[in-house]
C-alpha cells in the first residue's frame, strides 16, 4: 500500500478514479488511455506489482470479478468479444506495478490489432463509458 | 466436448498436443504458432467457448494455474516478464472458441509490441520448449 502508486491512490481516494465497480477486495476503474472505449482495468485493491504475488484469495476474487466485467464490458458498447489481459513486468508492458487486468471490448475491424493505442480520452468520453457499463452492471 | 475442437481433441488424447502440465480439471500445452518461445495455452479440459460461461470452480482452477505456470514458463526462458492474454470472441481475436489463456514470456526489447507474430515453429523447438517449462515446474 505504498503511496507512490498511482492504483493505490485511487483505492485509497485520495486521487479520483473511474470506478466501475468495487466491493471489498477488488476494484475495476476505467483506462484513462483507452485502447478501445470501454477499456476498464480490474485489480486487487492490496497491492501487489505481479500475479505471482497475489494470494489465492485475492486472485480467485479477481478473477470471478473479471469474468463478470467482461461482458458487461463488451454488451455495453455492443461490442462482439473483448481481451482480458494482464502484463507482468516492465518488460511484459506493464506501466504501473500494482497488479491489474485489462478488458477491452472489440469490435469485428475495429482496427485495433493488439497495436495498443493510447488515446487520450476527453473527460465527458470517460464519463459515458462509466455510465454505459455502470448501466450495463446494473442489469446483471 | 465435441469432436470439433482441436483442444478437446489434444485433452482427449486423440491428436498429439505439447502438454506442459496437466491435473485432472485444467491443461496447458505449447502454441504451436508462439508469439514468443514459450508461448504456452492454459484452459479447462471441459468444453467452454468463452470465459464468462466458465463455472466457478473451474474458472478459479484455471486463474491458479495460470498463476503457477506463468513465472515458470517466464523463468525457463530468462524471461524478465509474460503476458496473460485471453481472448474473447473471434472480434477478439480467438481462434479456438474453447477458452484459454495465452502466457507469453517477454524480454526487454523483444520487438512484440503486440502484434502477435505466430512463427512455425520446427517440432524440435517445440519439444525444446517444453523440455525446459516442465524442468522449470519440476524445481517448483
Amino acid at each position: 500500500m505504498t503511496t507512490t502508486c498511482v492504483f493505490c491512490d485511487i483505492i485509497a481516494k485520495r486521487t479520483e478514479g473511474h470506478i466501475v465497480f468495487e466491493d471489498d477486495r477488488c476494484i475495476a476503474i476505467l483506462d484513462i488511455f483507452p485502447a478501445n472505449p470501454g477499456h476498464t482495468l480490474v485489480m486487487p485493491k492490496k497491492h501487489f506489482s505481479l500475479l505471482g504475488e497475489v494470494p489465492i484469495e485475492e486472485l480467485t476474487h479477481a478473477i470471478q470479478v473479471v469474468q463478470r466485467i467482461g461482458p458487461a464490458v463488451q454488451h455495453a458498447f455492443n461490442a462482439q468479444g473483448y481481451n482480458v489481459l494482464a502484463n507482468n513486468g516492465s518488460a511484459a508492458g506493464q506501466l504501473v506495478p500494482h497488479v491489474h487486468f485489462h478488458l477491452v471490448p472489440r469490435t469485428m475491424n475495429d482496427g485495433m490489432k493488439f497495436e495498443w493505442p493510447r488515446n487520450d480520452a476527453s473527460e465527458g468520453e470517460l464519463v459515458d463509458s462509466l455510465v454505459r457499463i455502470r448501466k450495463q452492471l446494473a442489469r446483471n
